[in-house]
């Protein structure tokens, strides 16, 4: 596989990011690693970088800023590490692209860049979301377009449900249309419209609530761009605010009793320190964000979450990985072109 | 103050509630309850319950089920609790009502029954937020109405603000508009007028995140009731995917050593006994969904969610003397005339 990984457009320095492309170099050395970025400056940082056999520099001085407008950004700025990725993936030096930097950047230079599948008016993003039990919930759109119109919808859960069956060798996946209520006729107008566009679909269950994003009778759960960006988004505050309170009560006294406090507050360090409650309602609460896949365009796209650090980037290409062991890119295309 | 309680509607047996009732009628001896259901139930179920003098009940012997149309429901069932209980409201019998029931029927009944401020196209339901650290944040719409119209939310503004400033005595809440991004032009074109419409509000800081709802930034959030109540139900669902997960780790090794495991083991359980594990995460993630204020019509009403049971009665009546002391209905009506 040939990745690109744009270092300069998230939140968190370039060198933690370079950091996490060194690291899987190593393991993954059949792959190569186009890490995108000032190369002057990644190779002052990491001086012995350019003699790593599979990793290639491929310098781009400008970069699309997060609260730049998207669409400007990448017509004015041809040498953005952005735009650099999309052009490498669409003259097919790299497979697929990860970028952290600004979501909608990302979005406008792929669409603009590689285009769209034939039929199809606006891409989407998924994201996975876990379950009470094994498996996971693939939840899409979470953010590419925050418009909700019923044939987009419709299109999400096309691309939505071949993303799944690719991924998770699943026949047919179970498709539930999010809404305020399981019973039809619940929801907006637009989802209203919807579930008669859905019902075609083999699979489609109806209507699904929140909960059944994590009680495992849904596999794909198709929204709007905005409702997916929101639930994703609250899912991580809730875990910051589940962290922090615990932290808040496993620091306090069981009971009040001073002696009690004293004999317990070591074991519950050892039971959940108190650094590691961040990492363990992490680790019981991953949300993979971190590399949601953006599906549509004629490419392989990673978007990655802003404050994406080295962890995530060797996720995100691990994921690239599997994604491309699988040619999910092909298979989604396909079965888009069956179903259209 | 007079309430009126909905018994028969909800999820939750009818005896739960009255429990609630019956507990809250001997701490609130000036308060009178109208226990509103099938009156001949209740009483062969507690006996004594017609010799409490605070309490009476008021008969109606029909339901208007979960997923029934609210609608036609309610024109068709005269004699439910809902309308019951609203033509209570209306006569003045009782100062605020309570319903764990069919929450479009709730809100259907409402309207008709008492009409809507003078000006206001659609009603509205609000619901606290727990923070990182001190303080609630009140989002709305959480479920009233799932249509998003730059009035309506704009409308919703002036409610939510009024209900706060009179909660929590705060003279200017500071006020944002739910979006996918922070900055202005971000979310869909209604959330970009309704940008406009906002401006004018004091108060008013702009586009939030979900992040900003428990981060203390922001007082009343401001959403269509599709986007509240999905984000109401996320942080629901998160509760229980944590207390899940949580129980699951504490009943797992710490560390795969047998010998700490036997010794830890019933530590953990005085830490956090896993019974008491979803009690523990209600507790640190309380979302008051169990007594949604409904704004905008010409009474008090509130919400219950439909799993109410004893507990969620008795904080419901608690919270209702609290408005009913502050003159919050009076209050909120008087902002709005004042807005319009």
């Amino acid at each position: 596989m040939k990745i690109g990984i744009d270092v300069d457009s998230g939140e968190r320095p370039f060198y933690e990011l370079v950091e996490g492309v060194l690291q899987s170099s190593l393991i993954y050395t059949d792959s190569v690693f186009f890490v995108i970025g000032d190369s002057s400056r990644i190779r002052s940082f990491f001086s012995q970088i350019s003699e790593v056999d599979n990793i290639v520099l491929v310098d781009a001085k400008d970069v699309i800023g997060m609260d730049e407008s998207p669409i400007i950004g990448v017509k004015r700025k041809k040498n953005s590490t952005i735009v650099t990725g999309v052009n490498l993936l669409k003259n097919k030096t790299i497979d697929i692209l990860f970028s952290p930097g600004n979501t909608g950047a990302t979005v406008a230079a792929s669409v603009l860049g590689l285009g769209l599948y034939p039929g199809l008016r606006k891409p989407c993003m998924g994201s996975f979301f876990p379950r009470m039990e094994q498996g996971e919930t693939f939840i899409l759109d979470v953010g590419a377009n925050p418009e909700a119109r019923e044939d987009y919808l419709y299109h999400n859960s096309i691309l939505g449900t071949a993303f799944y069956k690719n991924i998770f060798d699943v026949k047919v996946p179970k498709i539930g249309l999010l809404s305020v209520g399981t019973e039809f006729g619940k929801g907006s107008g637009v989802i209203k419209k919807a579930f008669s566009y859905l019902s075609g679909i083999d699979g489609f269950i109806g209507n699904v609530e929140p909960y059944n994003i994590i009680d495992g009778s849904v596999d794909v759960v198709v929204c709007d761009g905005f409702t997916g960006n929101t639930v994703i988004k609250v899912a991580e505050s809730l875990k910051k605010l589940f962290s922090h309170k615990f932290k808040n009560y496993m620091s306090g006294s069981v009971d009040g009793s001073f002696a009690k406090k004293m004999i317990l507050n070591p074991l519950k360090k050892m039971i959940v320190g108190s650094r590691n409650i961040s990492e363990l309602t992490e680790s019981m609460l991953p949300v993979y964000y971190g590399a949601a896949p953006l599906l549509g365009v004629m490419g392989g796209v990673l978007v990655g979450h802003g404050m994406s650090g080295k962890n995530d980037v060797i996720n995100a290409i691990e994921f690239a990985l599997f994604m491309y062991e699988r040619g999910t890119q092909r298979s989604i295309f396909s079965e888009w072109k069956k179903n259209k």
